[in-house]
Formats: structure tokens, sequence, C-alpha cells
């Protein structure tokens, strides 16, 4: 409890705070040193830390965030059909706008910058839709500016990876009965070679073609027979009480899925190939986790004078946040390497910079936030149990709620940490854990691993830069 | 962190062992009291204590349990088919015996003796197999004695609460493949109203009938497209990962027995109907995990000299356990009360004491043993999340050994504690922890709660009693 004496006889009690690198000497000298993780507010910089200190405790700013947070857990997902894209998407009805677009993940990005995997998801997409009948012809086809790209996030939609949809993709209709506000997300692929992270291929493309002209009808039919839809919150719910995070593992929430559909399933003209597919597809439910995020975080969206980040995606190059009383800005910072373990062959110098829309989950509590509720994930994307817990209990410093339906039974059952708080990442310097897959960054392999990434700081500098101090 | 003075003026630190109580009078004083959870041994019965002495540490016995436990450990579950009762176990071959003879749970006990759950299986089963037409018919031919009862036990098979299992009743076929050896469980009936918690009636029966109707049919047929079966350790290994204890909570496992014949039972002629069942099952895979346990715990029996306690069970009215060294004996005691939670409108005053085979996932260390996988069960049975940890934690203390496949991501990926050693139950009075459902005590009724229960020391006290000490 005490050490030798440093300062005369007296033993030396000391907190160090700050540098952590300050309290070896000491320690080194026997003592017993407490050493607080502390970092300055706003990483220093004296004009952030004086908005942050004005932000802080505002009353109108604590107002806008009780109500955002209210807007975002009063949300009820439910998944309501399945439909091609250019139908539900006017973005992407080619029949009425004569044009060619490509819905991608992330902040806005153009081919010129477009990162490798992403650019095979762009050539995948004009291959589906009959636009180029070779890669190079499709390539051709976006450096002569014949194909637009739209962020998925400026359509409520949302994409994992490269999260490039096309118009006859498929795509979830996820929809908050209170309100009739829907979302929307393309189908899983499953593991292995998937366009959404850049594989390219007959494999891949026959994959998408059967997901559109068999999976999705089958879906669709079968989900008739659910007429209230499917509750993903109770799903969600169930999932993080069954090992899943809900973004890098969702394997008991596929299970689940399955399981609600599959009678309605085998009554359908190609049920048992349906039932063969879903089974095998251990990432089935992450597009819904992404489709219900999207809808429970753009609720709180536009709140004036709310700090709450209701938006965090990556396009391969940069990652994005959008804050709920700054509009439709995004504030980018580059994307950042991810932290993980890789497939058999491969290492970071084969890695793409963080890519997908699939933090929208970290911005619902799920994912990072929740990776308390999955130990079992450390053995696929690194780290320990106690790194799993403590990444928990790190979230809540920076998060406005306890979710009041999905909970941590390895923390006691409380509440995923939910609504992170531009102020709190600042003041505290806690950047969001993310967990997420690795794509290889040139186009046309696929994924390499999977792992932990943490959302730059840069992007919630720029935020709080931009944001304005309420009266 | 010292009290104040109590003998002199020194501050007093005390331990206190044995009776708690008496740890409570410097506590009131303000001392700091360490009490030891400590009972002398084998209760305080000093020839069970010389014998405890004797056996601790005695070289043949710790062989003998070495042994036991690696054939324990060594047996691989596999589920290889499904099959009338009576083409299988040739007790129920009514056909060759010209005798009506039904299996039961937990250790042998008469008509006369039978609790009121177990005589309602008895009156449905004789139902089911025609030999009555009316209840009243099947309780006089039981009351003049006409049908004869045997323990599941003694034939290789295990049945849940009564576990009443009659020779047109399907039954699952567990396989160990490295020595062809054998086990067997009827199916699970579900939740609500079933044979198994002794309701009687229209729907029990028709159930029943469909089970062995269409049911069991598809499921053999399905299993066909699985040429190697299913293997049921490692559906069991990643339940305990997703939130299953694998006694009183399956909704893991059972869903990924789902995935796993869902694509094959949609290929069946019934296969939307039996989806529909077993989606809404979720205690189907308890079947399962008995007679794997069954399989693995047999496989352990047998071994001279071993105090591996391989087989627990209880019929309603006496629990009674067998030891690997102690051949076919059962030693058993009064059957106990099971503290749990209720349905509404029940209570302590309806329930059944503690029945059914299922704690043989206990002596395989699933279950209670397993309780640290499943905190979400403790709004089931009872309890906190800390007794769930606690209780995984107490039962290492009288186990021989941690699985090597069945791991506890709440306590850092560490072995299921199994193999039971009635010197350790005996030494440190630690009772072995059952989670389990709560039958009413009336003929009829069914299913009341669920809920905790200890294994009564009295068992092992008889077992230990006439446990030979090898030379």
């Amino acid at each position: 409890m005490t050490a030798p004496a440093l300062l005369g006889d007296a033993p030396a009690r000391i907190a160090s705070v700050g540098v952590a690198a300050f309290a070896d000497v000491p320690r080194t000298a026997g003592a017993d040193v407490t050493h607080l993780d502390w970092r300055p507010p706003a990483g220093g910089d004296p004009d952030l830390a004086w908005k942050l200190a004005e932000l802080t405790g505002h009353a109108r700013v604590e107002r806008a965030n009780e109500e955002a947070v209210a807007r975002l857990l009063g949300v009820r997902p439910v998944w309501r059909d399945v439909r091609t894209a250019r139908d539900c998407l006017p973005v992407l009805d080619d029949r009425a706008t004569g044009e060619r677009v490509l819905l991608h993940a992330g902040p806005p990005v153009d081919w010129a910058d477009m990162c490798g995997p992403m650019r095979a998801g762009v050539i995948g997409a004009a291959l589906l839709e009959g636009w180029a009948d070779t890669p190079e012809q499709a390539q051709r086809l976006a450096d002569q500016g014949a194909l637009r790209f739209e962020p998925c996030h400026h359509h409520e939609a949302v994409g994992p990876m490269g999260g490039i949809t096309s118009p006859s993709m498929p795509v979830l209709v996820v929809e908050d009965p209170g309100t009739g506000r829907r979302s929307y997300a393309n189908l899983n692929e499953g593991a292995g070679r998937c366009l959404r992270y850049g594989a390219l291929g007959d494999d891949v493309m026959d994959r998408l073609r059967w997901m559109a002209d068999v999976l999705a009808p089958a879906l669709r039919e079968a989900l008739r027979a659910r007429t209230d839809g499917v509750d993903l919150r109770a799903v969600t719910a169930q999932a993080l009480q069954m090992g899943d995070e809900c973004h890098s593992r969702n394997t008991a929430a596929s299970a689940l899925l399955l399981r609600e559909l599959a009678a309605p399933l085998a009554r359908t003209a190609h049920g048992p190939d349906v039932l063969e597919f879903l089974a095998g597809n251990h990432y089935w439910f992450l597009n819904f986790s992404m489709a219900a995020s999207k809808l429970a975080t753009s609720a709180a969206h536009g709140v004036p004078h709310s700090t709450l980040v209701t938006a965090f995606a990556r396009n391969g190059v940069e990652v994005g946040i959008r804050v709920s009383g700054l509009g439709d800005a995004w504030f980018t910072a580059p994307a950042a390497h991810v932290e993980g373990l890789y497939f058999a062959g491969y290492g970071p110098q084969d890695a793409n910079p963080d890519i997908g829309d699939s933090a929208i989950t970290e911005t619902n509590g799920l994912g990072g936030f929740s990776l308390a509720a999955a130990p079992a994930i450390t053995g696929f994307v690194g780290g320990t149990v106690d790194l799993a817990l403590r990444t928990s209990r790190d979230m809540a410093r920076i998060t406005l709620a306890r979710h009041e339906a999905y909970r941590l039974p390895a923390l006691g059952g409380i509440g995923a940490p939910v609504g992170i708080d531009l102020r709190a990442v600042l003041d505290t310097g806690i950047e969001p854990v993310v967990t997420t897959g690795i794509a290889h960054r040139e186009p046309g392999i696929g994924q390499i691993g999977a792992g932990l990434v943490h959302a730059p700081l840069e992007c919630f500098r720029g935020a709080l830069a931009a944001f304005p101090v309420p009266a």
C-alpha cells in the first residue's frame, strides 16, 4: 500500500495525469502511482476547448439532446418488405430519371477518388445492370462520367463495405409504424467472395442475380405471412443476449430471423434453396441491423442545437460524421487503418482503409458499443474478453443514454451505451470504437480479415468548430 | 481496515469458520471478520469423514477418475436418426416381449409410489398406445399391475420431467462414432401443456400423435441429407457462447439445430408444418442435450474405484445418483423442492418435488454447472447475474475437470466444470446445482414454473458409505 520514501521519509502516494510515461519514473522507484486516463479537452486546442466549455451544460443543448435521444429510442424498426431498389428509392429510378446512378457507402466520393474495393463494386453493378458487358467497358463508362454516384446515407439507405446499390438490386424495407418513416439496405451476400468487399467474378455475379431473381421474391412472399412484419428491435435485443453485437457478429440474430421465416419460406417455390442460403449466411442480419440503426438515428437527426452524432460512415478513403444539429453537412477525416486479424496469406499491407456504412450500428449503440455482449467475437476481430467489457464501459463515457431494449448481459444487463455526444468525444478524447471487416485494397479480391477501428477525432473537431453556440 | 479494540487495545482481526452466525457478534461490535465458507467434511459424520480421508489422494482412485473423465470427454455425440422406441429399445418391443412396459425418469419407482405428473404421463402413454380408451381405464390397468415400469436410465435412455416413453413414441438416436455406442431420448413437445409435465387432454394427445406420424418421419428424411449426422458437441459448444446452458435454456441451440436442418426439412412433404413446430419450440434441443450427456456420462460409468458421478436423476419422489465405481446401484434421497419463479396463479404449494432425467446435463457440465454461460436465464429461474457466475465457480470445486469444448464466455472462456466427484461434494458440502422446470403436483395440469434445485447430500453420503476403499 505504501512505497519506499521518495520525498524525505514519508511514503509517497502519487497521482499522475496526462502523459502516461511520466508515471513510469516514480513507479520504477517503487512508488504507488495512480495514473488518471485523462487528456486535455479538444486535444488541447484552446478555441475548441472554449467552445466545448460553452456547450457543456448549456440548457438548450441539453434539452435538444434529450429530444434527439428520445426520438432515437422511440423508433420501432419493423421489417416490412423486400423491393427492387428502383421501385422505392427515387434516385435509382432510371426509368424516370434516365440517369445511371449508383449509391455508395460513406460520405460523398467520386469515381476518380474511389478506393479499389468500391471501384470493384461499381464495375460489378454496371455489369449487373447490363450497362456494360465487360469490366473494361464498365470502367470506361465510369471514366467517361456516364455514371453518377450518391451516398446511400442521402437516401435513407445504408450498405456495408463498398455499399454499392444499383437500380435492379433488391433492398430491405424497414419501417417505423409510429411515423411511417422508412429505411433501406441491400441484401447481405454472405461471407467469402462478395461484391461488397470488392470481389468480382462469375460466382459473385451469379449470386447477385440469384438474390434478385429467387431470394428476394421468396422473402417477399414469406413476409406476407407476417402481417405485422418482423420486429427487428426484438430480434436485436434477443441477439445481444446471445453473443452478438449485431455488427461484426450476427450469428444469433441471423438464426433467429431464419427461425422466424423458416415455415413461410418453406411454402415458397424455391424454399429449400433459399433456406440453404440463409442457413449458411451468418451475416444475414447485418444489413437488417444497419437499416434499423439508420431508421433510429435518422429520427434523431435535425434537432436544432443537438450534439448527437446521427451518422458515422466510411467510403474507404474518408470517414465522415453527421451531427443532429448541424444539418446535412459531413465532417470528414482520412479513413483509418483497421487493427485486426487477417486471413492466411494477407496482412496490413494488403488492407484497404476503413470502409462501409455499417458503423451506423455503432451510432445506434451496437457493434463496438455493445462489444461486452459478444466476448466470443474477440476470436475474430482480436482482443480479449476484458477488452470487450472495457470497450462498452468506455463508450458509455461518450454517449448520452443507455438503450432501454438493448442490454448487455455480461455487464449485469445494463443498457447498451447509445447516442454519441460530439461534446463527450472531444471532452474525453475517447474515439468511438467500431467492429468491422477488412477489404483488400485492390479491386476484385474481397475480404481479407476483420478487426477494430476507431473513429478519428478529426471529424469531431471539424463538427465542433462548425457548431454554433446557442444564445 | 481495523476495528475498534475488542480484546484489550489491539485492533481485532478475526477469521471465523463454520456456523456463519458466529461471525455476527464480533461483526456487530465493528470488528473486521473474514468468514470462511467451510463445512466439516461429510457433514461431520466421523465414519464418512474417515473414509473420505482414505479416498482423498488415493492413487488408484485418482487414476480411475482420470480414466473416467477421459472417457467422458472422449465421447463425440452425433445425432444419427429418429426411430420408433420399440425398434431400438428392446425393453419396449412389445411385439417380442408381449409386455406393456413404460420407461420413466429417475431411479426406479412403481405405480403405487409415483407422483402426480408421472402418473399423468403413464395415463397419457396408455391412451397413446391404445392400451386404454379413457384415463379411468388406463388408471385401472396400472392399478391392476398390467403395466411394467423401468427407469429410462437402465436402457441408455433419458426423458425430461416424467420421462414417460412408450413403445410407439419416436426417439432420438445419438451415437459416438468412435465406439458405436448409442443413447436415446424422446422428442421434446415444446412449452405449455405437455405430457412430460403431466398435462393431459386432446391437445396433448394430438400433438404426440402428430410428432410420431409427421414430425419423426420428416426429421428422419431430413437427416439423410446429413450423411455425417449432426455434431451435437459442436452445437452445444456454440450455444454456450450464445446464452444457453443447454438444460433450462436451449433457445440458441434449438435455433442452430433448426438452421442446420431447415433446407432438408423444407424438402419433405410436411416441411412447413414441421418448421413451424420447431420454430416455436425453444426447448427443442433439451432432449438432444440430455441424450448427448447420457452418452458421455455412460462412457465414464463402470470404471472400478472411480468416484465420478455418472447419473443424477429424479422421479418426482426420490432423487438418485449413480457412481462410476459403484456399478448399477442407485443412491437415493427424498426429492427436493425447487426454488424458483412461478407462472401467474401458482405457488410453491402447487409444486411437485424435483423431477426428471434432465439433470444428466449437469453431470455433463451443462445446466447449473454452466450457469455463467446463461446470465439471461436468471429472469426465468430466478437469481442474479452474479449468482450465475458464482454458481459455475462453485461447481468447479466439486468437479474433476474443465470441459475442453464447452466454454464459458463470461468467465474468460474457461471450460465448464465437468465430472462431479463424490468425494469433493462431501468434502466441501457443496450440493450440485440444477436448473429445472416445475411441474404441478396434481396429474393433468402441467408446468407451473422454473427454478434452481440442489442435489441433496444424502445421496452422496449413501454412495460414500457404500464405496470400498481400494487396497
